[in-house]
Order: structure tokens, then sequence, then C-alpha cells
């Protein structure tokens, strides 16, 4: 079985980019696409239906580029009392400078990850999808 | 802008079941459909766009029906040596018994965070899909 991940971006949607037919592939969906938010899927996906592949798709222009840590972390911390600050200060929300890094990165953290399956690691490769030309980039782990 | 939570199931795919416009909708999909591990996401998106509100919608014959923690459990500790079991004893995979009541969960568990808006509480709303028969059905909190 064939897993996705890729982001929540709402001009995301990889049925239509890539033609998948309901039961094709699984796909997992977050802010930015990214990976290490996906262990527990992974995990039980794996043990469902022993997961082949796993594509990590981020794209150009995603949200993820467009705001810092500390600009999410201030408008949380408005909405809270202050009890929670400690909390909101441990978050990490996953700002980019740099979309082929954040794919690289996500990469490495699956290649590291000591509780995913060496065959799954093996299995596992990035892109860059060009929104505007609907171009697939193959990312290396280098 | 609104928000879409639902399942990395390969059978789901909102835009073609809602017959969603690209940059309409917001698409956060997990095992499940569970929003209990969006709160990253919830907090990036609303910062940035302001939600106005999400959809909770889980499905008929659910994968997480079909598993039970233990065994998600063991089939992790297999692949991995021991000095990893405590984490993995410490992972809740998110087995349901009930799609109706995983649902009720997850509203529940966004009314009572403490870092989620209150007028974005009121827009959370949740769904069970039927798969076979495509139809909506809504689910309320009591």
């Amino acid at each position: 079985m064939s897993a996705l991940v890729t982001c929540a971006d709402p001009r995301v949607c990889p049925e239509k980019w890539f033609n998948l037919n309901p039961g094709e592939v699984i796909v997992y969906r977050n802010v930015g696409g990214n990976v290490q938010h996906a262990f527990r899927d992974i995990s039980v996906l794996d043990s469902l239906f022993t997961i082949d592949e796993i594509a990590v798709i981020h794209h150009t222009d995603c949200g993820t580029l467009h705001f810092k840590e500390e600009q999410v972390r201030d408008y949380v911390k408005k909405q809270v009392d202050e009890t929670h600050s400690a909390d909101v200060d441990k978050m990490v929300f996953g700002a980019n400078a740099d979309i082929e890094k954040s794919v690289k990165e996500d990469l490495a953290w699956v290649r590291a990850h000591p509780m995913i399956r060496e065959q799954l690691k093996g299995g596992c490769q990035g892109f860059v999808f060009d929104i505007k030309t609907g171009e697939l980039k193959k990312v290396g782990t280098a």
C-alpha cells in the first residue's frame, strides 16, 4: 500500500493532481505536509496494511513559508490566559524558509527514526509540487 | 475560512464528496480524522486566515474500528529494539469502537481546549459520512 503525505492547503488536491482512484493511495495531510507529525499514523497504517512507500510532497508558495514561529506563538498567547504561556512556548508550529530544505528534513527524520522499519525508510521519497506549473520535482536526501 | 478534518483512508476524498473547488476549504487528514492531533494546525491556520468553522468528519467502516491498541503496539514493538518499549507503551494509536462516539469525543475535546477561541469552538461541527451511501449525518454533542 502507498501513502502520500502532503499539505492541508486548500489549493492542494493530490487526488486531482495525480488522477488517483478511490482506494488507491492513503492521503495524510497537515499544515506543511510535515511527516514528523505522522508517526502514529504510519505505525497504524503499516501494522494494518504494510506500507511499501511514502511520498512526502510539499508545495511552492506553502503557508509555512509565510509565517514566523513567534507570530503564531504570540497569536495563541493572546487567545489564552497567562497560565498557558509556558505550554505555548514549548510548541513548534512548523515555519519554513526553504521548501526543498523542509522536504529534506522530513526525509532525514524518517531515515533516523528508530521505530520505522528499514524497508519502509527505503520506500520514502520526497518531492516539491509547483502549485503554478503542476511540475513535480524529486528532492534528494543529500 | 473553513477547515475540514477527516480520515487518511484512501476511499475518502472530501473534494469529490462535496464538490469543492481548489482554494475553497482547508483539508486536514490523519488516521481516523482525529482532530485531537490537529492543535498545531488549527493554531497556525487560525493565526494566518482566521478559521470560522471546522467540520470533523469521520466515516463508516473506518480502519480505526478494525484494530485494537495492543495490536499496533505489539507490531511497533516487534520492529524496534527493547530500549524503545517504554516509548511505545506511552503511545495512543486511536482505536475506536463506535464512530459516532469518536466524533462526539473530538467535539468535546475542541470545546474543552483552553487554547482554542470560544467563537471557533462554536463553529466546530461533527459528522459521520456513510462510505457506502454517501449520506452525511450530523452528530450532536450531547
